[in-house]
């Protein structure tokens, strides 16, 4: 049984105002075969789009491109506003790996399909995330720092030179950023108090920032009409940080404070692996294998 | 987004040894659209075959139905001999609800083909398991009993009289069985300690049949090279009877001896589901619907 390869993308695009444009755009990867398109929602406020696909590595690639180059055809940077940070009419191009591929192989599709937009469509490209060339490029936020009129402005200086291509704006399209990360899992944890700062401490002993774990963002937040709180949190490697050893952690932190977990909650979409990694660790299995999963022998 | 419809099917058919029979069976399945073959092995010593394959419920009723006239025609238990109970070439045909059907669905096809055996290739059928319309026959070895040779002296006995058909044995293919059940999750709790007593202690403690859990079977097994034992059960209802219930009640259980849970065992396939049942209780899930997995989004 070969096992599937899933690679899932995220493109974020700076249209989200004219929805005839925006459809031309998903269509191109509607009409890519080996792609799902899985969702894709405009907002109109950040005048952005932001799509979801699945497919192997080539078709997430051969989508990707096509979707860029139908965007650089019909979006011009220089008559765009909006509220989110942005340097392109593909602003960032996140490769996602999901199964039956490496992240190593996530980011040489991520650094090809940059090399393709630069050759082909003009564009200058930035490598960010895990296809990072340098380390403060890992950070989207400082690549697009000063957003398109920033960088444009600033595109010469050997700091901010693209990873491919010449350090000039593309006249219309701007730059693209394109790279790899791991799923986000966003991960809440309820707590049987109404005192939001229990939360709040939980948060910063659990984030990476305050010398939590690794690849944890969190904050406490108070759910008023339940008269209970919650520990907010993007786990962002579920692989390396895994789902059980933070929720068990903050259960051992709020039992400090007297304080039980009442309950919890999965934002959105969440790896199949991150969710069998629990019921491995829970149940102590021994020798188990996703391929023991019936579903996962299926085509 | 439409959900899969997965129904697996595990026939058992009384040839083990003629590998080219065998498989001219099997290619029924293989030549079914819409059928995935996933597994099939013969035993010499049984003179018999197992043959797992999963599709929606139309497509597995068809391979079903071709496999058994191919069977019909190739298997004559007038000269089968075989240590395993058999009643006829196809012996017990399964339906088992794993994905986007309800048991009651996996009955109706179940009971529609058995109809079907009986009308087109005249071999009496018995209805088993969550199909059968006789408490007794819910048990496949009511409907067994005598085996072949005892059913053909006793069919025209009105409590064996079959669910579809004449009381009257097919001259070479004997008689089928058709029914539906839940599938088998085969797990086992490894104990710290050496002491086999407590293993056959708690099986019996957690099994239906001293009192313990329904759809449970279980026994006390020595790892005598680990040095420790086991209660290896099958549950035979996941979502009546969970994972999670059983493994945490031999927990409870074992620690009243001091004795801890050092690992446990999935054997074989599990359904996705089973597991997710598993992450959602340990992690408190708030909400949580099996949609969310990314993997199931995809056709």
């Amino acid at each position: 049984m070969t096992q599937t390869q899933i690679v899932q993308c995220v493109p974020n695009i700076s249209e989200g105002r004219r929805l005839d444009v925006v459809e031309k755009i998903v269509d191109q990867v509607r009409q890519t075969e080996g792609v799902q398109l899985l969702d894709y929602s405009s907002d109109h406020d950040h005048n952005r789009t932001v799509i979801t696909y699945v497919g192997n590595l080539a078709s997430v690639q051969e989508a990707s491109f096509r979707l860029t180059q139908e965007a650089v055809r019909l979006i011009n940077m220089e008559e765009h506003q909006g509220a989110h940070p942005r340097i392109g009419a593909v602003d960032v191009i996140p490769f996602i790996p999901i199964e039956g591929l490496t992240m190593k192989e996530c980011v040489e599709g991520a650094t090809a399909l940059a090399k393709r937009i630069n050759h082909e469509l003009k564009v200058p490209t930035y490598l960010y995330g895990e296809a990072a060339t340098k380390i403060v490029r890992k950070n989207l936020s400082t690549i697009r720092k000063g957003n398109y009129e920033g960088l444009k402005g600033s595109i010469q200086e050997e700091a901010r030179h693209p990873d491919f291509g010449e350090p000039k704006m593309h006249e219309t399209a701007g730059a693209t950023v394109v790279g790899a990360r791991m799923p986000l899992v966003a991960f809440n944890v309820n707590l049987g108090t109404s005192k939001k700062e229990i939360a709040d401490i939980i948060a910063r002993n659990v984030r990476e920032r305050n010398g939590g774990f690794k690849n944890v963002k969190g904050m406490g937040v108070a759910l008023e009409e339940r008269g209970e709180v919650q520990v907010s949190m993007n786990l962002e490697d579920y692989q390396s940080t895994p789902i059980y050893r933070v929720l068990e952690t903050i259960r051992r932190e709020a039992a400090r404070y007297g304080v039980p977990v009442v309950g919890t909650e999965l934002i959105g979409l969440v790896p199949q692996q991150a969710l069998l990694d629990v019921a491995n660790w829970y149940l102590q299995l021994e020798g188990f294998d996703s391929n023991q999963v019936l579903e996962n022998r299926l085509r």
